[in-house]
């Protein structure tokens, strides 16, 4: 594998890098972002992902998210990458709900999708190889995840299925039961056709429903987030954990609505709790 | 004057606001950015102008200044304008250095740009008068002014020409000496015509050899910056202070660029160091 560098910026001391490669999980080129922090040489750093939301790139959270300074501090390397394979050859549709920028990190069944759509065996496989293979600062033992909305989704389902992987898992404004929504329904149907049983594998709650665990998640979740009721419905979480006896740390922040300048208010935090869980 | 509300959003506990009004000083519609930090009722806040660079609108720093966390902590009010008039009426020229996004903080006097292009007056002499009109919460006796690269310049030299109106004067990465460069020279001989003696009071330097001052300067500078030799010349601001004995407080910064992953890494440190002067 080959990493080309798009760019990379000083930045609370670290380093801002973007990179570009072929992926052969989407038969595509993709292009992700990493903040490398301040560090001695030869140390071994922990690693936070974060998943993106709906019409986002790398770039969204890596110009607005503001969690350099955190990560600066606590010493967490932070991994952003796109949300669904790019280039003129993929396959879309004109929405901003489905296609390119909405790849739900599942792997698609059907056509035309399942050629490049295969967001789930990225995030879940070739990148992580990719970084281990790149970073020799990255401690691949050491990883956390989060995601903001359909990356709030992505982070809780990721987690979920591949137990004993990450060591702390959070997220924002996390759509919290696909199977229940209409983005959910919409994407679900289109990437992996009518049968919903092969839906619950790409659903928190349904997830949990079928026995996969995490010890604890933290969700923060904006009372004015136009998208609360319809789509994000954080209460499916709520009565999963319950009913599966997981510690969900669920904050309601009144006035927050679903943009960065809500999840770069709380990122910092997040930053620091799951540094809280990386350590040694 | 009225205020049309084009977005706010809940951050850090406070609100960042964006809004247009009909500027009588360009002759257009003019947009803005305006963080409030969270308060009590009846509070007066301190405030602090932030004038950008080429190519920018208020929303370059708004989205990547990462400003808000420190605003919040000191109560510091944050505004940041735009760098030139707007629309499809105003002149302007196939150049990211001059015209629309390149207003260079001074009121024109050729054609055909003398008609718009008069940031001068809007931001010494409208936007304040606006601000203190419909920010009730706004102390006008206590402001302090920063700015990058066309806008640190703005910052020195508008600090410089208003002895007295502002506390306290940073800038990230400026023009110190737009007599002495390309982009000042240019900028210059196009909205003021070919007088040098008209340019000084647009240079921080001239002004400072002709007598202006305030009490002290912090100035950051990265040393990867590609334009730090050519156009920015921080030297001669240095020199300057020193024969005028100005306190400037110059930090040169290995690996730095002129991107906002520089800024927003010293901007928090810049709203300390001015709000320990907005103080009481």
């Amino acid at each position: 594998m080959s990493l080309e560098t798009v760019s990379t910026n000083k930045s609370f001391g670290g380093r801002q890098g973007v990179y570009k490669h072929a992926s052969t999980a989407t038969g595509t080129d993709m292009t992700f972002s990493v903040y490398v922090p301040p560090h001695e040489d030869g140390a071994k750093l922990p690693l936070l992902w974060y998943l993106s939301g709906l019409t986002c790139t790398h770039a969204n959270v890596t110009e607005k998210g503001e969690f350099r300074q955190a990560c600066a501090e606590h010493g967490v390397i932070f991994v952003a990458p796109d949300t669904s394979p790019r280039g003129d050859d993929v396959p879309d549709e004109d929405a901003y709900d489905f296609g390119k920028g909405a790849g739900f990190y599942v792997d698609a069944t059907e056509e035309p999708w399942r050629a490049n759509y295969r967001m789930r065996s990225y995030i879940e496989d070739e990148l992580p190889a990719l970084i281990a293979a790149e970073l020799p600062m990255a401690d691949m033992g050491r990883q956390a995840i989060t995601g903001h909305s359909m990356g709030g989704h992505g982070a809780l389902t990721i987690a979920l299925r591949n137990a004993g992987r990450f060591r702390s898992v959070s997220a924002f404004a996390p759509i919290a039961a696909p199977l229940q929504c209409p983005w959910g329904e919409k994407a679900l149907t289109g990437y992996l056709g009518a049968d919903r049983k092969e839906w619950r594998q790409y659903d928190a709650c349904a997830l949990i429903d079928d026995g996969a665990t995490v010890p604890e998640i933290l969700v923060d979740q904006g009372l004015a987030d136009n998208f609360l009721t319809e789509q994000l419905k954080p209460e499916l979480l709520e009565q999963a954990c319950e009913r599966a006896q997981i510690d969900l740390t669920l904050r309601r922040q009144p006035g927050y609505d679903h943009s960065y300048y809500f999840i770069s208010t709380f990122l910092g935090e997040h930053i620091a709790w799951h540094a809280e869980r990386l350590k040694g």
